[in-house]
Parts: structure tokens; sequence; C-alpha cells
């Protein structure tokens, strides 16, 4: 098992209990077989469902944890009760103490991220993490963030969320220089707020090392794929992916009305029914799960509290890919030849070490 | 024509010139006779317009002017240049005069934004003006406010614009107390700028003067149609409404691409051909049409720049029934049923010149 990919599950995580987490384990295992995961959380639940899935078991461990954090729990709280000691806490310490390569909850996103920032700290040099969404675009899947994590944010921050995103893209899309656009909005008069104009001359200078800065982007160019990475704070982060799932789904449901208002086209969308079932899996929400936490020294993977098994495969996938591609040296590498963030380099010096006696 | 509704029109507005307009409003005349226009605007390119439409004729008057305030012009620059000369200002100015219910005009965003407020004045008691717009819902046409006239917003800002959006729903739909929501996120931890929170606190107190308050709402429910206001402030707004924008002509390229993949998926698609075109129809951003400008003393209405006559009619036909509710009334009604907002009144109190010696 050289080179396995080691990931931490919170088994306690989520709506729907351990029986998600682990059937979503056995289904991961089936397309990446190189996985071996950590389960925490209560062993007496755990444990029948592994006796289930005989070629999960061997790649599998249990660490047992009774405390659960609850879905409705404020993040303060989370952390004063959980710290060193909840099945989530634990799923993350497994990636602080090297046992893990990734560690993944479906558990309260404000606990989780208050213990994985509390547990992992920030890397150096980036203020605030982020959480990443992968957006499935016309073009291609693009990388969305902030889409959850922190409220505002100056200019520095924003700075820091472009870093962060071209890194994951070079990491999971293998793109060399991936191309980064600011969320604002479209009328001349109110082009966005001072932080983020302030971000757009600092990525402007600095386009050319590890990503190309395309400019501002609308709401719109999201699902257009105009750039591989859009950068946004948390609040309108959140509100585009909040609304894009929703109108999603909203159209799915005209669809569906539509095909079945009467028999022909009940009939016609028989006949089209392959096409259809594609394009269902296409808006299927559960295929998309997965909010990565970014900036900290170790990866954290956020599945969708209500998914199933079939979501948390996907989660579980991404987090195989995140470790798999190395997305923390790369992010250590773009902040290197980042100049502005480096006090002792300089745009045409990626190298802040070589710095002329 | 008693009650005619007499709406001003911006004639040189939009990328497509006058052609659009005036054929837009030929086609709205169609759907609702009591109509009468001004096309403000280069007489020598009406003129021959309204000669080819024999019905438009009779109900139509141009008022000359020349100048025409460009798609490109920053919204300073456009106030001093165009300002009581311009087709864009003369359309305002109208409405200014009492000449017109309504102004429409296709132009540029921020200089109809500017030239509207400069024109016509915030109402008083209000401190910024909104765009707000009519968003298709799973459940039914809900508002949302303000998608793109204001960044930032203090609490203040965003309960005057809840007063508003309420004004619009009772207005548009004959609802007595239609549920207002407030944007937000969703995680625990984060929840919402300080003034989100301040601006439910005030409309929690004032919930039941002429709206429901149902608390926080998140991108989501928008599509849903949760509540009939969605309350934000224009950097959010206008990303949820791009974004939507974005999603829905996504998946519109899904279903286009799904039912041509093949030649049985093409039969199905040629069979549900009704049902299909009906989808396309609702998906049609050209029926949706139509920013409102709230706020001020006097309903301007901003078509898409780059539609054509089917969405410059949708747009007209939004501003006759803004006109024919009498919303300006009804905001007027809302601002003195709202407790906090009137020095003198209290919640129980709705006239506050009733005040007791």
């Amino acid at each position: 098992m050289t080179d396995s990919i080691r990931i931490s599950v919170d088994a306690m995580g989520g709506d729907h209990g351990p029986r998600v987490a682990v059937h979503g384990a056995r289904l991961a295992l089936k397309e990446r077989k190189n996985t071996s995961f950590i389960f925490h959380g209560r062993s007496a639940e755990i444990a029948p469902l592994l006796e289930e899935y005989p070629e999960l078991k061997p790649v599998s461990r249990i660490v047992h944890n009774d405390n659960v954090i609850s879905m409705d729990e404020k993040p303060s709280q989370a952390l004063r009760k959980g710290r060193n000691n909840s099945s989530m806490w634990a799923a993350i310490q497994s990636v602080k103490d090297g046992e893990a390569d990734v560690a993944i909850s479906g558990g309260n996103t404000g606990a989780l991220m208050a213990m994985a920032t509390f547990c992992l700290r920030p890397m150096e040099g980036i203020s605030r993490p982020a959480i990443a969404a992968i957006w499935p675009t016309i073009r291609t899947d693009i990388i969305v963030l902030d889409v959850g994590a922190t409220v505002g944010g100056d200019a520095k921050q924003l700075v820091d969320f472009s870093i962060l995103g071209a890194a994951l893209a070079r990491a999971l899309f293998d793109q060399e220089a991936p191309t980064i656009g600011l969320l604002n909005v479209g009328t001349e008069e109110m082009k966005g707020h001072d932080e983020v104009k302030e971000a757009a001359r600092i990525l402007g200078e600095a386009s050319g090392a590890g990503f190309v800065y395309h400019g501002f982007v609308e709401g719109d160019d999201i699902g257009k794929g105009t750039v591989d990475v859009v950068v946004t704070e948390g609040f309108a982060g959140n509100i585009a992916l909040k609304t894009a799932e929703g109108t999603a789904r909203q159209v799915g449901t005209y669809i569906r009305n539509a095909l079945k208002a009467d028999i022909v086209s009940m009939l016609g969308a028989a006949i089209a029914g392959q096409a259809l079932q594609a394009l269902k899996r296409k808006l299927d929400p559960r295929n998309i799960n997965g909010g990565v936490f970014l900036g900290l020294n170790g990866i954290v993977i956020k599945s969708h509290g209500g998914t199933d098994e079939i979501g948390f495969k996907a989660a579980l996938g991404l987090g195989y890919e995140m470790a798999r591609s190395r997305v923390l040296d790369k992010i250590g590498e773009g902040m290197r030849r980042f100049p502005t963030l480096t006090t002792q380099g300089s745009a045409n010096d990626p190298e802040p070490e070589a710095k002329p006696a």
C-alpha cells in the first residue's frame, strides 16, 4: 500500500449518522483503490457497518470517541465542549499528527471551521482561512472562494484567497498559470468596495507570479467559466453559491414539470430518457459535494450535512485528489512566488532567500 | 383615454437604438390598450419607426433630443454632460413634470440611477434608492432588492429597502402583508454583518406594520420563494441576481446539449417539443426584464441594455403595472405605518400627525 492516501473521517458528522460516512467510504474505495480510512466516532455504531463491507474493513481503523458535535451548536460552544474530545476534533487531530493526509466531516460547518483553525492553525502569511467550492461551468470546473468562512475581508485577505485559489487550481486541474477574477458588481457607478479595488491593484501588479489576473468578473461569469478562480469574501461568495444551487434546483423542477405536463411530453421524455438521465446526473448536487478549507496547515473537507453516501463519496474523492496533488506544497510555492507577500523579495525575485548581500 | 398610463421612454438607451424601444412599445400596446408613450431622442430616427406602426402613432409623441448618454460613460460624466439635455434626462423629467407616470430606459444603469436620483430626489425618510428585481420562483414571483444601486449599507438602509420592497409587493401582487426575509449566510459562526443583525432586530419589532418579518433567508431560499420580499445590500444582491442568471443559462445549455446528443434524444425532444418550448419561454430572460428604481419621487424602470423588443415590451409592461397599482402611494403608506421611522408615532400609532396634545 505505498503511496496510499489516508483519509480521516468524522463518522458522526452529518444528519444521517455513520452509515452515510462508511457506505460512502466503501464507494470511494471502489473508485480509488489505494485509500485507507480512520473513522472517528462511536465504535459500537461504526464497527457493525464495517462488518457489512468486507472490502473496506482491511483498510479501515476505528478510533472510538463518544462525543458528537451537534448541528445546531454554536462554534464557540462546540470548541469549548469538543476540543480534544469529539469525533470532529479527533478527525482533524489525525491530520495534525501526520496520521492522515486529509480530514472530512459532514458536521456543523461553523464548528468544523473553528476546530480546524484552532487545531491546524492558519498557514504562515495567511490571515484567515477560506472555504473553496469546485464549481461546474459550461467550460470546465472552476474554483470559487471564499464561500462561507469569513464575512467581509480586506484587500490583503482577498489577495490571500487568490493565492490559495490559484494553488488549488494548479493542484487539482494541473494548470500552470490559472486565471483569477475578482467578483464584483456591474455598474460603473458602484464598482466594488474599496477593498476589491485595492485587491485588484495588487493582483494586477503581481500577475504572472503563478497566475494571470483577469480583472473583475460578475456573477454570471461564474457559470460561463470566464476565469479559473473566482475570488470574493465569504458573504457574497456564500450567497452566490446558495443562489446558484437554488436556481439549478428551480430549473430542474421546471424541467420535470414540463415533461410530465401531458401524455405527449411524457412520451417524448421517455424516448429521450438516456439524455435526460445524463442531464439529471449533471445537475445532481451530490456529485459536486465538498467544500475545501484552505489556508490552514492541513486539509479539511466539509461534506454537506444532508447528503447521502453518493455525496459523501464525492467529498472523499475530492479529499483524495487534494492530498494526491499536494495542494499544501503548491500553496507554499505560490506564496513564495507572490511579490508583495515576501518582505525581502521583489516581483523579479521569486526566491526571497536569494537576497543580494 | 381616461386612466391611460403614460410611459416616458428614453428611445436612445440600450445597445440596439430606438427600433427596440418603438417596436417594444407597439407590442406592449397590444397587451395593454390604454397606454400612451412619449419617446425622447432623435426625432429623425424615431419618426420613421412610428410611421411603420400606425396603431402606435396616435398614442405616441416624440420629444426631440440630440444628446445620447453612451453605455460606457461614468455616471458623474453623464450627469455633467446630460443633465437637462439628453434623451435619458428628458425621459425622467417627464415624470417629474407630471407628464408621464413612469420612465423607462435601456441605457447605462449607473447614469440612469444618478440622473433619476438627481432629478426626482429620494423620498422623504429614504436615505438611498434601491433597484428591485421581480424574481420568478417555484412558488410565485417575488421581489429581491437591492440588486445594484448601492454597495454596502447600514441597518437603516436595509430597513428602508424592506419598506420599499413590501410596498412593491402590496402593489404588484396585491398582498396585504407580504413576508420579508433578510438575505444572510448559513453558518452559525458568521451569521451576517452587524448591519444585517441590527436590521433583523428592527424588522422583528416592527413586524405586522404592513408586512410580516420572516427572519434570515439564504441564497437558495430565493428560488424556493420562501418569502415574498428578499432584502439585501446592492453588492450581494447584484451578485445573487447575476449568478442566478448565469446558472439558468448554464442549465439551459446543458438541456440543449443533452437533447441533441444523439438521434434518439432528438426524436424524444421533438415529440416533447411543446413542453420544451414552454420551458424555454419560462427560462427566457427577456420575459423577466426590468429593474425597478425604488425610493425616489417617481418611478423609473431600467430595461436590460442588450434586450430586444420582446424584452423591452416586458419592461414596459412592468412599468405599466407599477403605475397602475400606485406603488408610490403604497410606499408612503408603508412608511407611515412603520413604527421606528416616524419620530412622533409609535407602533400602535400609525398616524404620526395624530400626536396627543
